[in-house]
């Protein structure tokens, strides 16, 4: 990643398949954009600084909120408001692309387990 | 857009025809996330205080650079770095989803007649 060439979402893809792993693909100023694969569900929690893009390649995203899902195909996106409480759920698995300040934690506030540092790909 | 509610791209995109206007779909923080359709060549311009992502949707777009060409094709992604001069061309049309800063100018540096608003689509 360090000259920022074109970037090929499904070749990235490609080259990792663990899920709740996000890698870094390119960064706009001090923005991260990430690649994910969600299996199942992950953790609820929120990100009080920021909001948090998700735009789904491949699959069916459910992002539970507390008050209501919002359900995501393929070229669709949803942006999760700073301080909302969300819980990704994938029905099978799920490709993802997300956006927000480098050094965005994926659990936010929840920490635990499924907390993951985010390597470039 | 006033809830920020679940983006269809496909659905934006044809909500609008017009070349070289990009629409603002969502907002992640102070970062707006635009599509624009390209026909034919865009100006010569550089952002001096931003990046500018591009992501194809459709088509296949050439982000010419002063000493090279970055040929993007959908599922394809490409940030220009900031000070860089550039000017994407379409062959044919291209869709494209473009992540920036709010109240970055299209035209940047050079302005010129198709310098345009940003309106919520």
């Amino acid at each position: 990643m360090t000259d920022q060439g074109a970037v090929d979402l499904a070749e990235k893809f490609a080259l990792f398949s663990e899920p709740f792993k996000p890698k870094l693909v390119a960064k706009v100023n001090d923005y991260a954009v990430k690649l994910a694969r969600i299996v199942g569900e992950f953790v609820w929690h929120t990100h009080d600084d920021t909001d948090e893009l998700f735009l789904v390649i491949e699959g069916t995203l459910t992002i539970q909120l507390r008050d209501r899902d919002v359900v995501l195909g393929p070229g669709q996106l949803f942006v999760v408001p700073r301080g909302v409480e969300h819980c990704p759920k994938a029905d099978g698995e799920v490709k993802v692309v997300m956006i927000e300040p480098e050094g965005t934690v994926n659990t936010g506030s929840a920490g635990g387990s499924l907390t993951s540092t985010v390597e470039p790909i």
